[in-house]
């Protein structure tokens, strides 16, 4: 029964990191016609959009640690499912971006150290932007990531939309936010990269375990006082 | 109780601000991959998009003191909330603009003065647009914004769907008309980023007052005559 | 009650000519960060998703005679009503060409002899496709919009989605065709830019109400074939 | 009965060719305003969205020989129709290549050998992609695409959000691999392309009819075992 859940994670994580990753690495600056930061917000929260309506009735589809650790922070989600589950997702990252570098480079000219989709801070930002202001950015980017996260899966909110609405904001996550860390908000999505790129992107890796975790905690706890949910721990989040 | 309420419409107002505002300042002019007016566009739509599946069931999730007034003009808002609703959405309008001049400093080469996505006419439209041009095209566009908000809440639309469609007008507004007046539609967005450009963004904030203001009670007005509405008045917005 | 299902057509009507051609005529071209083809096409499809959840449940929302021609050879829609439909459309889109005009006009360098929206073909076609290749595609992508529209809005389908499934396709069309027509499927929406241009835009205007009209029909007796439904008059569309 | 199901099938995979190549044709590289990579993708995605909602309650709209073969793999499809289906699907491509081929000649300049969005590798691949590394590709993708087919139609997945789910999964996979194949998944949609194309397109055929099979083989069966399905046949597929 759990398995299947940490299988479904796993999975999911999988979708988000390669069809992410891989759209920036892979589409994003093709001559005359690539997908640009627009492309690539689109398949980072679409691959939410998908696996949220496929895999959201097995495992809740949280795709990301910091979303896992925001819900039990917000009270929706039990603590002790809190490693697995983590464990789930990177592994699913890792999987996701050895396969990438498979298929990059079967392609003339690919070079990893280029960047690979990673996501890094001052020299290493996309816009060069200094390390507080990506640390900060990281955070509040997380933290409002996980109160539309609650919102939209409360027992309110109408029925079903809550996949929409949640890759939704991680699309515009990603249209502000690329420039200034090439945008994580996801601890999982961020190491998958980081160990090909090996040097400073393992390096800088801690900053997007530590900022997505306390802005996903943020988020969740923000929530729950605005909607005076009960303490009890809830098992599972309802996602439609 | 109603303190919730408007801390809900103080952190949707924040969010609508900081990604609406964001998107245009660090990501549509990034070399070669910049998201353009497409995806600033997108970044506005999707705030209200995802906010009103978070908090809809909350405050109503208005985020636009154009939209508070349109409805209490529609008979769908009671009137003694208006104010407090209004300050709630300026608050946290300026809380967005505040924590994106933070972020934006730290970049080299930023520069406020260049707008920060501020509202403007004449010699501060993108497009040089004139002052009258630019009353007229702010009355219509948030005219027509109340007019879909009304009609997709009304009790004989499919319940849920709401928030897509308010969202995705309002991404067909800034489709059109950002390179008239930056598009406001909206004076709590207007406001916040103007307080730091100063000078003539003050200057020319009155329009993006007056204009959305009437505009939305004329969209509240003229809907509610089409729908027959009756005229008592309504507490709260449906929204799902 | 009718006077008021005209009204709403003619509003709507308003929205789509006014967005549509507006963000082509206002944001397509704009330097740099200009919407392009992409966003007129998500312009047009969005204000069909938007209004259809606004009037959906007033009119049917149409805003296209071709639309209303189509839904009657369907039988989804009662003759006698497809006059007056049609005349409201035709008027709200002509209000909508007069106000861009006028907005339009606001902007140094304004020149309404380049095309200001309107369809064309051979000379007039932006990718200059030839006259015969031009109606063929008004013919057949008309024919599929109502393909869909009568599928979407089947006793069968699920409820309530209808408009994004039309809006969607009205965005498809216009992905695929504004080089060819620059895009009308739509007689209402063509002939509102044609009065301002006048000349050629005139004197091609017939093809975008011939094509449009039997691609309408053809598409609303395909899929009555295709469903087996009674060939009773059904007098109103379901929309949600 | 049937004969209408596969009537379905074949106009929906017209729309599918039509529109998705269509798109590539004629729009993807129209001088300064065209809809490169992200507009292509998105007219394949929303045709399957449009598609479904219409068609999905009569052939439960597969318009692709990997999905039907999928669906068959993981239970919910009974395997006597699964070459019905294939021809009908077949069929609808190759009608849409041909009245693709009749538009996009009444355009100066136009040139089928410039690839009339057939897919290939090697010397074929827009990107110059290797031969395995198109063939990993096309199986990855396709499998991940019936994996969330699968887990959006089933019974505890949120109703009628299926097609937006499964088309919106085809805009993500062909924002990563156009690129890599210019992106098949779906041997129909490969083959009406191919035979207007001949030559290397033909010998190149091959690769998407073999790894999509795989692939949608490979995700139905994994889905199966994820969610633990009775292993009876279904037949139809919910898309509702």
């Amino acid at each position: 029964m759990d398995m299947k859940k940490y299988a479904a994670e796993l999975i999911g994580t999988f979708w988000l990191t390669f069809a992410g990753c891989g759209s920036a690495v892979i589409a994003a600056g093709f001559p005359q016609v690539g997908i640009g930061l627009v492309g690539v917000s689109l398949a980072f929260g679409l691959s939410v959009v998908t696996m949220a309506y496929a895999i959201g009735h097995i495992s809740g589809c949280h795709l990301n640690p910091a979303v896992t650790v925001g819900l039990a922070a917000g009270g929706r989600f039990p603590g002790g499912q809190v490693l697995p589950y983590i464990i789930a997702q990177v592994a699913g990252a890792i999987i996701a971006a050895w396969l990438l570098y498979v298929i990059a480079s079967g392609a003339p000219g690919f070079d990893v150290t280029k960047g690979f989709a990673s996501n890094g801070y001052d020299a290493h930002s996309p816009g060069h932007y200094s390390m507080v202001v990506c640390f900060i950015t990281e955070v509040v980017m997380t933290m409002m990531f996980l109160f539309i996260i609650m919102g939209s899966t409360h027992g309110k909110a109408p029925a079903g939309f809550a996949p929409l609405a949640i890759g939704l904001a991680l699309v515009m996550i990603h249209l502000v936010s690329i420039p200034v860390t090439n945008t994580s908000v996801n601890p999982a999505r961020s190491t998958g990269p980081a160990l090909f790129v090996g040097g400073w992107a393992l390096g800088q890796l801690w900053m997007f375990w530590v900022a997505p975790l306390i802005g996903g905690a943020l988020g969740g706890v923000i929530y729950r006082w605005l909607s005076d949910e009960p303490t009890g721990i809830v098992a599972g989040v309802k996602t439609a």
